[in-house]
């Protein structure tokens, strides 16, 4: 193929139908689009080799993505890691309990109605249009507007079926609350028995959809796969930074409408309907997912003062997306408030309900970018802690993600510091590497048992365990903890964390801590009066809250009232924004609500404040420089102690 | 190239790419479409041969549009005639007078804001979108919204020309009065200095487009041209049967809108702007033409009992309909009444202010519909008379549209029945045939000279003229009046009008005429009590109101008071339906009164009213059988009766 001079290898190799991984977004930072070149018949010039050792280089290797092509090149395009798929569909789903007593005629703004109309006659020549809408009127539907392609449709539909036909109304206007209704098709005979609508959340990694029958307002249909853009980069970041180059915005649409339409049919199918009947569609997701959705080029949001081209986009059609859901189909992007909050937490915020809490109420979708809320029925503030990927298992030498061979859960021996784990996958499973919950617990471990102290620093004078090996040793990059040895492991090295990982580990956690802080300060609030500690997100279900407190991830709070433990403070409430997506589908009131939650939501910037460096500086400590925060791991401590020094007696 | 068996030669030949003319719409009627076939190598079957003599068929000649194909065929496609393309462009146009007093910020819906915007910082991280509403609200647009594309835009428009753009806003809402402006397009930097719309008209024959500079109100672009469509169907009904096959429906409106944008480009240029300056288009034609533009199926219009898909329209996008103003251009489809009263005469009546009228108007558009409107500023009654386009030309063995070659006018001796007539063209033309206005006061000149009596019959008595030859003969259908002889014409035939021909008109005339009637009869009014008479439609500017009168077409109406000419009461108007969308295009309330003027006219439907026939057959006489409602006619024949006798003594 034929390319012009000074193109990038990596759009070459796009065009060519090589899809080439990359995700860090074609910024020469992970190394995964390596290609091997010819070099001595290429005109090729390696802008960066920076993941390259000089072995690579010397041996052909170089970055797509930052590789400048000169003339003819020879290249050699090794295969390509897959992503794993992992298409899930829930036959026998959990049952999502509806959120509230739901009447499709009260709650519900699409519609079917069943239209017995009069034929035209010399005497009676009104128009098709304003026909059905004499029709509706007499349903109570009183102003009705049509897009074109439905004006198309509805002569030949009307004559076909003899004038018995099922109009499918959306009450709600375009654009405006008290404008007319939208007639969203018109279909022959009468189909007014069945209705759906799909909730959909649009995760960085995660997409997960939900089809749900209208007229009970039941989930009917389950699917969540990976987003298609996870290739082009696995953070928000990296994908802001790919979307920004040539044409890869629209291809970037295409991949996730790709996924949303794959999971639409699969959720469909389990439903027992098909695509085209899907005639409202809700979507939640990150503000950088809903730019990319709708093809907005996020750039701005990545650069300070970060500000999103929008963050309530209008209300649009499936059509306009290219979604597989019925032409028409009315598709409401819910609202955000800034780049870093967007409608994930918004619609987190409707699904937990903690814009009716009565008491102080703390919400944080532990992920990435640590989107925290806190409030009360009065006022909600908000702020993004920027953690970093490090509990997702990035940026953490044998970390992943939460899939078969991951370690979950390590305990630590108090006594020698050896330590016992679980593996996600069958029994007997090897472990591959450590996910977010499993970090989350060694670091706690480690901490509680003495092998790591409170700044992090690992005990390199940890005795030998039982087969005079040690568990604390000099590597590679510094002092590191076997979690396991090659001969545990699924591909024979030893799985182990470094005070690199420990370091990322601990800055992730102390930004988290560092955001509650300042959102309390700044609103004059005491943490410890938190009243209920709302967990969303899908890697907050598997956290353990006892060791997430012990490294200070989550604050420290007293027993309710007439409990006996502080975890009843804590509720895990799984992915909040596809369930404040199904709440949106359902009811008719709910955008008005989240307007109105937007509004109220209060954002705090956290790089314009200065104070913020101190409290991230007083949170890299295990659990904090001020140990009055944390009564009950200083009680852990103390006792531990006390125990130690008991049996060194 | 290939085609299934059973297809029609002219689709087969549409595909190969060769466009041939189907004047009658593909009803094998008008033999427009004629090839030739080598039978002897062909499988093929005639379905019709209508308009081919035994002669023709047994040389090999089928019509395109009734042969379907059954196997190889060998055809040879005779030249077409092309449509003589007459792109008109007036440089030094007729200056249109402003129709009021024009104040841009009081009648104009679409207006340019500059605006100057404080740049994002982390102290105000507003999202691009809202920043812009905010600074609209600043210049009193209080609520505001956009489609996808406008916002796909906004954040590097911004960023790009420093926070300094021009908005352009339709401050009226999509669907809904009340509801919020919409943000057309944001241009960079201060561009709030010229603002432009067009008006259209689409005419079954001719598209007229005129260029409105929207900040002064003036016209500062016209142009027009034949209907793309008029290829494949001269009158609407042909196009409708046309448009009901296959495909078709789509290739019609891309013909029509392949017409206006050529039209639009002209104009543009002519007005010193570009087609994606223009921000609002207000179309206005028939019914017909409106279906056909939108793409909606027209085929009820054409059988009883006559019902449109929709009367009125909503308002779409320049990117909806493929036309090359700005994609985000408002584009405002005039409403209409009924499948045979349409747009194109609601902005009739809005352009002559007849629905604000104190007296008695009637309005009528001559063509092939005859559309009248009677009424006063309390109420309007309306009807299609179907007077067929013999005014036009068609079903008239010479007639022709009122082109280069054309006689317009004739006037016949009384004393011995000899002709004189104006040829359009060039002084010495050559006539080619006659166009409706000659036709008109041929037929008047005949009646009043007695060459002709009162039910049309030529007398065939009447003497040889100075050269002994007759200019009233037994032609070969019947009796004919030989208006040119071959050596005066440009084909070397004589030019006649015969018995059918005249037949032809005398019921068109009875057609409008009994309209008139019907519309009076049915509100109890006297077409005597008529105050004015307005005459629209290009070939209204043409006729001779004292010789429509006499044959019958137009009311005898008395003198006004003060005046002592009748025809003061009758005024021309010209093309009413373009002023009618300029009306509409420069003033927001226009499309509020067209709505109130849609809803005032009562539709009369001719063909449900059994007295219909005979108000039809008691006009089929010239000038009616009721002298007494044509008085001065009366007043004229008796005259001449008299000055016969005088003579004859």
């Amino acid at each position: 193929m034929q390319v012009p001079s000074g193109s990038l290898l990596a759009d070459a190799a796009l065009q060519a139908g090589f899809s080439l991984n990359q995700p860090c977004g074609g910024q020469g930072r992970c190394g995964r689009c390596a290609v091997r070149i010819d070099d001595a018949r290429s005109a090729i010039r390696r802008r960066s080799t920076l993941r390259l050792s000089k072995e690579d280089v010397a041996a052909g290797y170089a970055l797509a993505c930052q590789t400048v092509i000169e003339g003819d090149a020879w290249v050699e395009v090794p295969e390509q890691e897959t992503i794993e798929r992992r298409l899930v569909t829930q036959k026998a789903a959990r049952r999502i309990e509806l959120p509230f007593d739901y009447d499709v005629a009260r709650h519900q703004s699409v519609r079917r109605y069943f239209l017995w109309l009069d034929s035209p006659s010399l005497a009676d020549q009104t128009d098709d249009w304003s026909r059905i809408s004499r029709a509706l009127a007499g349903e109570g539907v009183q102003e009705i507007s049509a897009a074109l392609p439905v004006l198309q449709g509805i002569g030949r539909t009307l004559r076909d079926a003899d004038w018995h036909v099922t109009a499918i109304v959306s009450l709600d206007s375009w654009d405006y609350p008290q404008g007319p209704a939208r007639l969203l098709a018109l279909l022959p005979g009468d189909q007014s028995d069945c209705s759906y609508g799909a909730a959909v959340d649009i995760g960085t990694t995660t997409v997960t959809v939900w089809v749900v029958d209208l007229l009970r307002g039941e989930v009917a249909g389950q699917a969540a796969d990976y987003n298609g853009q996870i290739v082009r980069g696995e953070d928000v970041i990296s994908r802001i930074i790919y979307a920004g180059k040539g044409n890869n915005l629209a291809e970037m649409q295409a991949l996730v409408v790709g996924t949303i339409n794959r999971l639409l049919e699969a959720a469909c199918t389990q439903a027992g309907t098909a695509p085209d009947q899907v005639f409202k569609v809700a979507i939640a997701g990150n503000t950088t997912m809903i730019h990319l959705l709708l093809a907005i080029p996020p750039e701005a949001i990545r650069l300070a003062p970060y500000v999103p081209a929008v963050n309530q986009a209008p209300v649009l059609t499936a059509a306009d997306l290219g979604l597989v859901a019925h032409p028409q189909a009315v598709v409401d992007c819910l609202p955000g408030v800034a780049s870093y909050v967007g409608a994930d937490i918004s619609a987190g915020v409707l699904s937990t309900q903690m814009d009716e809490a009565e008491d102080l109420t703390l919400f944080i979708d532990i992920g990435t970018n640590g989107e925290t809320v806190l409030g009360t029925h009065d006022w909600l503030i908000t702020c993004a802690c920027s953690a970093g990927p490090a509990f997702e298992g990035a940026g953490v030498e044998h970390g992943m993600r939460a899939t078969t061979g991951a370690i979950e859960e390590v305990w630590v021996n108090s006594g020698d510091g050896e330590p016992t784990y679980r593996v996600i996958g069958r029994l007997g499973e090897r472990p591959r590497g450590i996910c977010g919950s499993g970090l989350l617990s060694l670091l706690a471990e480690l901490f509680i048992t003495g092998v790591m102290d409170k700044r992090g620093n690992l005990n390199l004078d940890l005795p030998p365990g039982p087969d005079g090996r040690r568990r604390v040793r000099e590597g590679a990059h510094g002092p590191e903890y076997v979690v396991a040895w090659g001969e545990e492991s699924a591909h024979g090295r030893d799985i182990v964390l470094s005070k690199i990982d420990i370091d990322n580990l601990m800055r992730a956690k102390a930004a988290i801590y560092a955001g509650f802080n300042m959102m309390a300060q700044s609103v004059g609030v005491d943490l410890a009066d938190v009243s209920q500690m709302l967990i969303g997100g899908s890697f907050g279900q598997y956290i353990n809250v006892e060791k997430a407190v012990q490294i200070g991830l989550l604050p420290d709070l007293p027993a309710p009232p007439g409990s006996a433990s502080p975890w009843d403070r804590f509720h895990f409430m799984g992915n909040t924004a596809i369930r404040g997506a199904y709440m949106a589908l359902l009811r008719r009131d709910a955008r008005a609500r989240l307007t109105d939650i937007v509004g109220k939501m209060t954002y705090l910037e956290l790089s314009a404040d200065n104070s913020f460096y101190d409290a991230f500086t007083s949170a890299l400590f295990l659990p904090h420089t001020d140990m009055s925060r944390f009564p009950s791991v200083e009680a852990t401590l103390a006792a531990r102690a006390d125990a130690l020094q008991a049996a060194g007696t």
